[in-house]
């Protein structure tokens, strides 16, 4: 069904009750969803959602991933307070990836940096890049 | 292994042939991988590696995925000419996502747009809200 905008005009539109009935979700009925900061830029994180989190990220406008590990919901900052509004909600071009633009409140990360990108690889390293802007423990007592 | 870098300052680092090692890759032996542009900070696509893409990526500074569809490496811009230049790759707090920062030559998607994330979901609606770049008959010649 989105492959119908691939050749479409610029604000060209598909109703989105059909394109969501036709996702390529995986086996575990999951889409991964990239997280973006939507005025700076910034990669946040990359996780996973399934029909139920995705609509209600829709309707309420804050992000609600699955967790795999837990096998539940997860309203994305109910530990740690650090939520994500949602800005905007967009799909890859064969509709198998979201990409959400946020306004992530403090840090994304569980360690307590913005992103969870901090480790780059340089030569034969992987290098720590970017600062824990609050402790964990302040995250969620421990 | 990648956790060892958690709670460590700006700057540490690990040894990348131990990370590299204990990735967590998937049943199929695959990582997700976002590239983004470098400089502008555009979410271009979403794609998978192996761990043959990922070292080659790595070593020749050109991006190359696992074609999940093809069942073979996808040295990206093989086809279209349009390649990606690793900037830097970063991985996630627990080693299951690669963030590539690249250089993108041209449009990284298929339909000839600069990203495959070009369809935003707006209420009820499914909306192109970028445009082609090059037609895709000049990528591929069909």
């Amino acid at each position: 069904m989105i492959s119908h905008n691939e050749r479409a005009p610029l604000g060209a539109s598909l109703p989105w009750t059909q394109v969501l009935d036709s996702l390529k979700l995986s086996a575990e009925g999951l889409i991964p969803a990239i997280a973006q900061q939507h005025d700076s830029g910034e990669v946040l994180m990359m996780a996973w959602m399934n029909r139920e989190a995705l609509e209600e990220t829709l309707r309420t406008g804050r992000v609600c991933y699955w967790s795999r590990s837990r096998g539940t919901l997860w309203r994305k900052g109910e530990s740690s307070g650090q939520v994500q509004q949602l800005k905007e909600a967009r799909l890859d071009c064969d509709g198998d990836t979201l990409l959400l633009l946020v306004d992530q409140s403090g840090p994304a990360c569980h360690t307590g940096r913005k992103s969870c990108f901090y480790n780059a690889i340089r030569g034969d390293r992987v290098e720590v890049v970017s600062e824990t802007l609050v402790h964990p423990v302040k995250l969620y007592g421990r």
